[in-house]
């Protein structure tokens, strides 16, 4: 029992609790967090820095008349715990719970949905703006990480925020790690620190320079530039904000409640943007994430004692895995190949890749748009580069991936981690557009392996095909299949018969091949035969392959974990459409017109028809549909 | 004839004329460029303005070994004139001729594709890491103007350039206006001048703090902040880019060719990143373009003594200007409704509800991706934002169209101006993929007028449907339909059925609906009966109409000015096998998978089998192969 925490199921309770009883209240909703996350699985370090920030902005600030936006939203658990969702908290990320990330069709406290990161101030922007057409006086608060100011649309939205003067409060949760490690000059100089010795040699410069300033108006230039050079070591990123029109405030110690509620108070009465720079600890108040907030980041089940995870990977090697160990393998053969994260070296298996080629190893940040040019401009100047990047991030380069890959036909490898159904992040992670938002960029090859096996050697054709190209593979393990030593080229444009039968053919796409396979096992326990293609290319198609069994069968059900509209099985209806292959039906299996949500990828599988029971009865119910039924029926 | 400019064809060229004729040569270099773009149209004022800036960059950098990537492009004509492209100079912008932007293929001196915003250091950046990889020793200059500094791509790349120190040099061409004008705090802040008096100001201040400071170290934060006070007002833009990592050196006057070639030479000697600000003027040299440059920034064809351009618009009046008249007429009657734009408010047809209510718009700089974010925070606080904006730059904003309105189910209606062929702007600028990129997306609704008219009442309908809608139109002037007084919601998801035959059905969306009501009536004086059914929305179809036209014909042509991979005529593939429909034969027309170059929208609609004739023909033959030949023939 938490003697303070019990007694609040919403903002206002909170404000009940006297003000020196807070970090007492803090202690508890840490142990909270801990009791739960070690069996649930979470975001535990962002989560665990966040808990006085968040207390503190509930007990100033009255949610959901004041708009709280959580950018990215992973360090948002104290606000859900603290906003009436405390008894459901142990399902976050569960099957028909609660979401980890902030959604507003769960509470009215979630102002804004994140989940991707570097959203939450044109968001709080907007509702600024909102407020003010509405003449409404509620505070509007967005709440970043310093790793998502290095999204390009954050500055965006600083600049036209600094520009338009409305009020707003941005807190800046600065824990000098984004991810990963902090990438990039503004991060650096945003957690830089003044010592007592960059004081005195200001002190000493400027008055050098005071005591022989020139006659003013003469030449203002040259004592401009002077100055400027003295003043540089003197920049803060307060100075940074500044210019870019906010009143800065800070850097605070993140963890103190008593001096956080005492600058929130005053923050109220602030006119125009505003940004309170506060500086926090990842993991803070639990030993083991301190030490490793990578680990804990994003955490499986733990033992709180120990803070030892639930045992390593199952058996099978990961694709993240088998992607990052033949990156390495291929680029001691070619020094041209060069890879690319957008902070990300862990969750997209280069780490390996990193220490082995650390010159020929870039993190931009969390900078996809940049990401994807840079790697452009690498290919343009004769390399080969391979951006390694979850499925649904790609999403935020689309336009450069039109725009400076494709159009200019240049040899870049866009690796497509967490492709399909991701399981517990849900529909914000769920990289199941790809194939549709690639597929119509011409120059654009498109392809997904059937196992770890096959993502190797497409890794190589990818890296060799001298042109665009995407691969896409899922999260998790693989299927435990053994790795050929030698990675060979595949031909691209053609796929793989996998078995024979003349009611039906499956033509399946990357991690949807097995499941078919098994599905063909299934109907062939029912009299029904059928021929199953692993179609390894969305783009160029194996336009004989799948011609070829639909002439033979007049029957294709095509199964993808990828949007049903635009994706594989439409180009195969484009193909049959094109043909003139009329008399052939098809029947398309995929992820339905709607949002996913969060669960166990298996169960996610299961309810969409994606695993071999489904597929299996959906092609028998079609083939049943088209009056050829079972043949065991008729036999 | 050109004393000077008629002997380069190559940037060595360039090289053999004495330094004290190059005035004379960019006196030269503007009157070629008025005399040709005065005939053909294109970017004149920008090229204007950046006329000594190229000259400067071929005289001092031995392009292509050194790599000059110019940022959008719409700069580098003089560029092109430098490096052997003076004599077929006058077809730019013309079907066939040169692009209006650099172009890869066009010339070895184009490092870098570009055309949409923002991209050049990016590009930049891994041509450098290519050299220092390589061991080579070329330069690497990327040429950017203070407008598209404020796409959050390049500051990501600023970032990641100043974290990696690899010699790099950013020209930033800073004529205090973007497209239209400067938007943001930091357009504001770059192109701020000292004065005298600020400098009297700071010394004053320096001096009583310096006098007075406490022990050092005693007292550290309360004498920065007292310090960072003072000097606030002393910041400059190049400490601001000092504080991302780079050198700063400027501001310099952009047309004084001694001084930028000497600067210039000086910056080979930098190590490290460093920005060079130089400050032009648009227009410069030409009174007309240096008055007006937003009207001279993409041109007609004009008159070179006058100033004038050649006749306004044709008859009917634009989409893009019924779209804006519209909008104000609904924005009379709903105080909701609020208009963004990303930089582009004469280009969108925004001007006019800007002018009306000046508090109810926005235009957020060329940043699409906050602008699309801000267009969800405001929709999520009560608000009807209709977002106007290119359809190949909503590309940028892709992610954002996903996350923060589809997936939120917000109400944003999306304004796709320029969708299909956009003509002399070639294929960064054609809006062909819209209907592809955004049909998958669960919750959008997608709709295109037949004519102006329909557009006006689309406009309604989308802003009253109370969810994510995007509506695309094409560039240019409208069939001249009158416009009916009173705006109607149209039933979301219903076609019109336009003509009723049996032979086949065209079903048309959008611009081609009358070229497909045009075909018909070919088709008819050919014997050839053919429905014509206007779809209006791509999602969700009309499946009545479309399903009971493919029963009666058994023969459906659909046609689209989109990529054919993914788009209308995709959706209706599906819908037909989704229903069994197997023995209806589908032809679809629409955009090839390939890039389409520049031309007139006519003639490029011609080439691809788009207009009436086109429409016909390809409808006449798909009935042929079917058995089907025209009745004329058989009668």
């Amino acid at each position: 029992m938490s003697r303070l925490l019990d007694t609040i199921t919403n903002p206002t309770d909170l404000k009940n609790i006297p003000r020196e009883e807070l970090p007492a209240l803090a202690a508890e909703v840490r142990q909270f967090l801990l009791d739960t996350v070690s069996k649930t699985g979470g975001h535990l370090a962002s989560n665990l820095g966040a808990v006085e920030l968040s207390i503190a902005l509930h007990y100033c600030f009255d949610s959901p008349a004041d708009r709280i936006v959580w950018d990215v939203g992973h360090q948002a658990y104290t606000h859900k715990i603290l906003t009436g969702r405390r008894d459901r908290f142990h399902t976050q990320r569960q099957y028909g719970g609660l979401s980890g990330f902030p959604k507003r069709s769960e509470s009215p406290h979630d102002a804004f949905d994140t989940g991707h990161s570097s959203t939450s101030i044109s968001a709080g922007l907007g509702m600024a703006v909102a407020r003010e057409l509405k003449g409404g006086n509620n505070k509007v608060i967005a709440v970043i990480g310093d790793g998502s100011l290095t999204g390009g649309i954050a500055f965006e939205a600083l600049n036209q925020a600094g520009h338009l003067k409305k009020n707003l409060i941005v807190i800046l949760n600065d824990n000098e790690m984004s991810i990963s490690r902090n990438v990039g000059a503004f991060s650096s100089f945003v957690s830089r620190k003044m010592t007592g010795s960059d004081f005195r040699k200001l002190k000493k410069e400027m008055q050098g320079l005071l005591e022989n300033i020139p006659a003013i108006g003469k030449d203002i230039l040259h004592f401009a530039r002077r100055a400027e050079n003295s003043l540089k070591g003197f920049l803060t990123p307060g100075m940074l904000f500044e210019a870019l029109g906010f009143d800065y405030v800070g850097p605070i110690p993140g963890h103190d409640l008593p001096q956080l509620i005492e600058v929130m108070e005053n923050l109220k009465g602030v006119e125009g943007p505003v940004l309170l720079h506060v500086m926090t600890t990842k993991g803070k108040g639990y030993t083991p994430a301190e030490q490793n907030p990578d680990i804990f980041h994003g955490v499986g089940p733990f033992d709180v004692a120990t803070g030892k995870t639930s045992g390593g990977k199952p058996g099978a090697a990961s694709y993240t895995a088998v992607f990052g160990e033949a990156l390495v393998k291929l680029a001691e053969e070619d020094e041209k190949i060069v890879a690319i994260t957008a902070a990300m070296p862990d969750g997209t298996g280069l780490t390996p890749f990193a220490k082995r080629f650390p010159e020929r190893f870039f993190d931009v940040g969390i900078a996809e748009q940049h990401g994807l040019t840079f790697a452009a401009g690498l290919a343009a100047d004769g390399f080969r580069p391979v951006a390694a990047i979850y499925s649904s991030f790609l999403q935020r380069a689309f336009d450069q991936v039109f725009h400076d890959i494709c159009l200019q036909k240049l040899p870049v490898t866009m690796a497509l981690d967490r492709a399909g159904l991701v399981g517990d992040d849900g529909p914000t992670h769920h990289g199941v557009f790809d194939l549709s938002y690639l597929r119509h960029l011409p120059e654009m090859t498109l392809m997904a392996p059937k196992d770890e096996n096959e993502l190797q050697h497409m890794l190589k054709t990818a890296i060799h095909a001298g042109r665009p190209v995407a691969l896409r593979y899922p999260r998790g393990a693989g299927w435990g299949i053994p790795l050929d030593r030698e990675l060979q080229s595949l031909e691209i444009g053609r796929g793989e018969l996998l078995a024979m039968g003349s009611d039906l053919a499956l033509v399946a796409i990357g991690a949807t091949v097995y499941p078919a396979m098994e599905a063909a096992k299934m109907l062939e326990a029912k009299g029904i035969r059928a021929t199953v293609i692993n179609a390894r290319f969305v783009k160029p198609l194996d336009r004989d392959l799948i011609l070829g069994a639909a002439r033979q069968t007049g029957c294709i059900v095509t199964v993808e974990e990828n949007a049903l509209q635009g994706g594989f099985g439409s180009a195969v209806l484009e193909l049959l459409a094109d043909e003139g292959m009329t008399a052939v039906r098809v029947k398309r299996i995929g992820i339905p017109d709607r949002y996913i949500e969060q669960g166990p990828q298996a169960r996610l599988r299961a309810d969409l028809g994606l695993d071999a029971a489904g597929i299996a009865a959906t092609a028998e119910g079609f083939l049943a549909a088209q009056g050829k039924p079972a043949l065991s029926l008729v036999k």
